[in-house]
């Protein structure tokens, strides 16, 4: 049994190397770029009106002038106009080019217009006011996006701001969620006594969907040659394979023999933690890689948020470290194994505060409802301190 | 112009009353649940082992025996089996119906078996152990989830144990994107010199697709009789509109008047805010909503992180409250306006710190690229100590 820390180690040293691939800018949301992208213009392109009102020479301002004869209108979206006269003004529209001969804005709730005249009302103005200039945010060549980045609605905006209709991003790991385990039926059966319905593998599917992932989903009886057989043709037609179940020391699970003989070689089979002890992850020489997780829900699920996700997003490219929590009670926990506890998590005075919700044990998935994430206790430690910060291992979104 | 506090009142009072529609559980994930969900059987279902090992009777143990013939298996997914005496076992595995005549499992760990005999090598055992006993978890007919539960994996997974393959949720408002501005060109256009590629509305439409809501996507060119005939069309396809642009005191900003000449009551027009003071929102009789968001992108952004989205949320049954961060670097806020200042948020030993990265003002995007939320400023403050904590609105997952 190796430690969480090695176990991530591990995990972390054998990513998945991304192809890149062309998507349509509306689908490149939540996807990693794989390309730089540089700005095709300067930010803003001219020196843009900023506010609605009267353009005016700065100059005939300073020099005393407060009424300014209107000689039309700078509209959004129409070439350049030019001052008629340096002591003449023309009305200027919100995202306008800057008309020539003009360097001052003025806007509408500082002047009075009657009579074809303009009257300035107020005297703090100046040069350059309400001009967004040519170049002021970025300047054209700059690089806007480095390769790598998450594409959330800001950088999609960006995209379009310089024309990239179509992106290069990375593309994810075409991805197999495999249960196993005889014990389980389908979610539409109506279950024997001695059965339960699978669960596990939809909520690693909605898991990954969030992620972005699209997966297949499979189940495998606990029949030796059944497994070999399905998991060859699974491991062929996938990249990432996630099992859940049969993975432990049961007299049926042959998940990780089977693994070994279809050339996946191992890395690791069993971690110091709990839940999730039986966690067995491996590789195969082209590239595709294995989690083998632990049966019981709440293990799958903390190995999921844990290990595979974050091993799927520094695959991608990101670069985000842990996030840290308080511990907000007192909490005891005896083994000499790292222990994720499930805990509520919630900000308040801008702290992100953990309280203990730790549930029936590994097989009580009902209390995944009522919790954040995991807070992720060191293994050294048994007694754990209200206020005492760990690291934590969110799966629903702060609120 | 009215407050920030009351733009919010007005708002969250003037919510979309979602219908229910019945989806695949595979497509549910990020619904927020129409129906309440309850336990079709205990959780577990049966005593269930949850130890790879040998199940004895606990008596026969306290009474000193050590040595148990091994009667078979009980494995996982086979209708209960019976221990043929009381002094004998079965080994059992995870996931299975404890056997009918013993109450005590012990794992491999523990035992040696030789001879058809299990051997227990270590005396801390007790009644119960390693059975995770039926009911434990849920009652029958216990409710696991509430009408406007928003659906992660957690409850995806729950929904599936109870068989919902098909789930009723609530159904997200038939959503438009508008936006207006002469100035801006397809992006698939190379803009002339006055023009600039359109952007808010691929924020917009990303920000809404990751939210769950897949939007329409219009543009209106700034012209009276066009914009009035187009967005009657729209309105009468759809139940949230979002404009951007068209809304402050330009000479060819119509769409303030123009949604009340189709009958759209305005509730307010203009926020004591910085970005986004020229915000209109309104609703028509037939419940649909109406939100008119500035047309310079940082306004944009901010109004549907601060208003849109939270609208939307609450509409569907979220009652999260906002998040709060800690400023971490001194700041100066002169105008008498809520500020909603662009940060970059981290967290560090537990806390949200938000640094100032304020960019260039509310027509520079590229800024936010570089940012993960606002920190809303109070209009009554000058002066923002470090270390002061305020609402923050993130529009970026945090790191």
């Amino acid at each position: 049994m190796i430690s969480v820390e090695e176990a991530t180690r591990i995990i972390l040293s054998n990513r998945y190397k991304p192809e890149t691939v062309s998507v349509a800018l509306e689908q490149a949301g939540n996807a990693f770029l794989a390309e730089a992208i540089s700005a095709d213009r300067d930010f803003p392109p001219f020196d843009r009106v900023s506010m609605d009102g009267i353009a005016i020479s700065s100059a005939a301002f300073a020099a005393g002038q407060r009424e300014f004869v209107v000689d039309g209108v700078q509209a959004a979206g129409v070439p350049q106009k030019r001052l008629g006269s340096g002591t003449h003004c023309l009305e200027v529209m919100t995202g306008a080019v800057v008309p020539e001969g003009v360097d001052l804005v003025i806007r509408y709730e500082d002047i009075e217009i009657a009579n074809g005249k303009a009257i300035v009302m107020s005297d703090e103005h100046f040069r350059g006011q309400n001009i967004h200039s040519q170049g002021a945010d970025v300047r054209r060549g700059d690089v806007l996006l480095l390769p790598g980045t998450l594409l959330s609605p800001a950088e999609i905006a960006l995209l379009a701001s310089v024309g990239k209709s179509k992106v290069l991003v990375r593309r994810y790991p075409k991805t197999a969620v495999v249960s196993t385990g005889d014990e389980l039926v389908d979610i539409t059966a109506t279950p024997e006594e001695h059965q339960i319905r699978r669960s596990n593998s939809y909520a690693l599917a909605a898991a990954l969907r969030e992620a972005g992932v699209s997966p297949g989903m499979f189940h495998i009886p606990d029949q030796e040659g059944r497994l070999r057989d399905d998991l060859r043709g699974i491991a062929s037609d996938h990249e990432l394979i996630i099992l859940t179940g049969g993975v432990s020391r049961g007299k049926f699970d042959y998940v990780p023999a089977i693994l070994q003989e279809l050339g996946v070689e191992m890395h690791f089979h069993g971690v110091a933690q709990r839940p999730g002890k039986p966690f067995w992850f491996g590789t195969a020489k082209d590239g595709k890689t294995f989690f083998a997780l632990p049966g019981n829900p709440v293990s799958t699920y903390m190995c999921l948020y844990r290990y595979v996700l974050p091993w799927l997003r520094q695959s991608m490219g990101s670069t985000t470290s842990p996030l840290t929590a308080f511990l907000a009670e007192d909490f005891t926990f005896m083994p000499i194994v790292t222990c994720f506890l499930q805990v509520r998590c919630r900000v308040a005075d801008g702290k992100l505060m953990a309280s203990p919700a730790p549930g029936g044990g590994s097989g009580d998935f009902a209390n995944l409802g009522q919790v954040d994430g995991f807070l992720e206790l060191p293994a050294e430690s048994t007694v754990f301190r209200a206020g005492d910060v760990y690291p934590y291992v969110p799966f629903r979104l702060l609120e």
